[in-house]
């Protein structure tokens, strides 16, 4: 169960409810008025709670599981502890979390400002917003209904904020625009000047840094994580993109609607991401590049020419993955045969 | 146009008073007193706006663009659309930041300090900074003349900054010395201790940090970028250095003159950097290293021996250049070629 | 010596008091009694200062140095200067820290708690800490004696904070337990939430992150270093462990005790180090990844598969070290062999 110093648990609920909120289906033999208290992992999870059976490398924990139920895909139902309830789905991970959230939901807004936050008097905040200690918002900020403001978050004159949006300790923010039911983690540095300067004899020579950062709804950005804003035109990242934490994206980067960026992993100026996009961790690309729809960027990838849309590649520089894949039992053989050889 | 939220244009500009800002040349063809209202990417530039060719991946965005000018290398301005005004220089890149710069000027200062802000008694700042709410500035720190200290910034006991410095929100300083027209980026990091311990069996044994961070004049500082203090002697980042964001720079080492250093790389301690050295994205450098002047180092690569001057590497290891794409090329083929053989 | 603008010396001591401090035997030719005022680096030390020789690269440096004293390994004893005073002993860098310490001694606690802070009337502090300016602490903190909370940290409700940590400036906390003498560096982010989403075609589904950070004693994080809470279970970090700069830590990694991470490395969610595992700069483990204790992990290695305990890898992706040596050296001379024959 989780801590209670953290977590306030809603619930019970039965079993039958749960498999509704999870859009399962409840197993035949499952006893539907079975009450759940709360969710679990698999390894300590107890008879009054639910668990949820996705990465197959847990197949094992799964059979020796007590949880009093688990979330699973149908081919593995009959791998289960016997008195186990099950909740059937293809997408398991996805009713655990909406399951999970029904468990856990996020507080309800108090509508307070803190009397050691600094609000600019031209800026405009909704009355359900909650602003912490040591915020300070400027000059015609705009946020609307139901944002939240975190502790020493910095908001930067002009900036607007879509409803629901949350801001968590520390985050600065400037010369952006962000959509509603965005989550900014702590750390996060939004809009401030890309890297932009012009090469010369007598001292680097700043470029004037005129875009903006525009933020679509339903983006998460973790924490300590860095976009800086456009040149000229904007910095973009389509809706329902989630990015890790510590990820550098570049003055006029584009990413298209729900890509993934893992932890670390970089994007160069000026380079346009399609929709669904995945990166590994600490991969990283190249400026000035296209990267197609639904490519996959390995993890540590760098990639310097454009990417096909669905292409997935691997290895620096970048190349399909299968011929990374390749390269890497090939060198093994070849070092192999030479230690033979010199040891024949 | 820069977005009005965000940036107040100056100007407008007769196209010859441009070209003596930016230092170029009029095209013969065009008409000196055409009135620029703005500055704008070639893509989207109008009639009264001015932009740029660098770049030549966009010279085919250049002959169609709209743009009322456009600053250019002379051998492009045959392939400029027919009533495009042109300034001409070997540098438009330098040219079009200078002018963008006189567009957009930095906004004069008003030496405020706010209320929200707690200054120690013992520090002693120039009439004319602003210090924003919830900046902490500590015992004996001297602030020069036109220094901003954003908000939320916490600049530790004896730290010194030089004329006209700004010091961007959240930024934490201890145990430095700043120069002059530096530009520190939201949430960096100077001054804290190295990676510093004895290994022992009973337990790590702390070394104590003992050093200071120097930075010189002109130095830029990418957002939550961290730069250790020296243990003994000082971290040293010389004057005119450009520094990306998240770039990990630790104890005792030495940046010379005009570095370079993109985003995501990091410099191991005591690792010596002559003047002019070129670091791409999350390249790394072991450390005890001495990287000769103009040395340049691609993204990603590891370097794990002295780098001569001047030389240019890739590749983990770092070796030539040459050498790591012909690798890269050679094993490309090996593949290939075995692919050939298990098909036959 | 250490710039008094930033540190307060303490001392003289005696060469022979030095050499109990430090746990090392005083050389049979050195004046016993002669006064040390201060440590500092072999190349600039002095005749009333002491060095330490660690490193074989800087003996030169040793040989030539003016310190009047120097902590070094028996067998470099008849390389010293004819003057020098020495400390013999195998661990000369742990001598020298002990050593340090007692020059530079932790400051004293003021139990002072600035008024510019903001702490919840429900938290319980020891009457020693120190809390800075623009500190805001959540509903029933817990922070134990001798505890330092610097300017614009946030900690959230709940978190536990053990006796005789410090936490820098503008670092966040949150869902965590800490232990003592902890020492958290500026910019550092614990207890947010793990990168946690259900891929569904209909758009990513968050999963509510339920667990903990459990940070145990003498662990020190570096700068702008993020740590997820776990997503159900916690993520742990063991006693002794040192974390450095911009180290990306997921949701449900446990490390073991005294493991050692470099700067820009990064560990995913749910794998599991061993004691003493290092690893490091840039280095990346993927995740539900067992690492065995005592494991090595070269600087920007990609570990994709467990790695036994003891073991020592390198390259992308991880394999023995020296098969990765081997494989450097023989693309090396692959192409080398190929470049004679294009020649010939």
């Amino acid at each position: 169960m989780a801590d209670p110093r953290f977590y306030l648990v809603s619930g019970p609920y039965s079993l039958k409810t749960l498999a509704e909120i999870g859009g399962a289906s409840l197993n035949t033999n499952s006893q539907s008025e079975i009450e759940i208290q709360d969710v679990a992992p698999l390894e300590t999870a107890g008879p009054g709670e639910l668990s949820f059976l996705d990465n197959t490398k847990y197949l094992q924990t799964f059979e020796r599981s007590a949880a009093g139920a688990c979330v699973v895909r149908p081919q593995y139902a009959n791998r289960a502890p016997e008195k186990m309830g099950l909740l059937l789905t293809e997408n398991p991970y996805k009713a655990y979390a909406l399951i999970a959230q029904a468990f856990y939901p996020v507080a309800a807004f108090e509508g307070q400002i803190s009397s050691g936050s600094q609000i600019a008097p031209s800026a405009v905040l909704g009355a359900s917003c909650d602003v912490s200690s040591g915020a300070v918002i400027g000059d015609r900020v705009e946020i609307a209904e139901h944002c939240r403001i975190g502790p020493n978050v910095v908001i930067g004159d002009g900036v607007s904020i879509g409803e629901g949006t949350t801001i968590h300790s520390g985050s600065s923010l400037s010369h952006c625009i962000i959509g509603r039911r965005v989550t900014i983690h702590p750390g996060v540095r939004i809009g401030q000047d890309g890297f932009g300067f012009a090469i010369d004899p007598e001292g680097y020579v700043k470029v004037p840094q005129l875009g903006r950062v525009i933020i679509h709804d339903d983006v998460e950005i973790g924490a300590n994580s860095t976009i800086d804003r456009g040149s000229a035109s904007d910095t973009v990242i389509g809706a329902g993109c989630w990015i890790d934490n510590l990820v550098q994206i570049a003055h006029n980067v584009t990413l298209g609607e729900g890509c993934v960026i893992v932890a670390q992993a970089g994007i160069s100026g000026s380079s346009k991401l399609g929709r669904q996009v995945m990166m590994g961790g600490q991969a990283a690309i190249a400026g000035h590049l296209t990267i197609g729809a639904g490519a996959q960027i390995a993890g540590k990838c760098g990639v310097m020419q454009d990417v096909p849309a669905g292409a997935t590649v691997g290895g620096i520089p970048a190349q399909p993955i299968r011929d990374w894949h390749r390269q890497t039992v090939l060198l093994r053989q070849l070092i192999r045969a030479k230690g033979r050889s010199a040891d024949g």
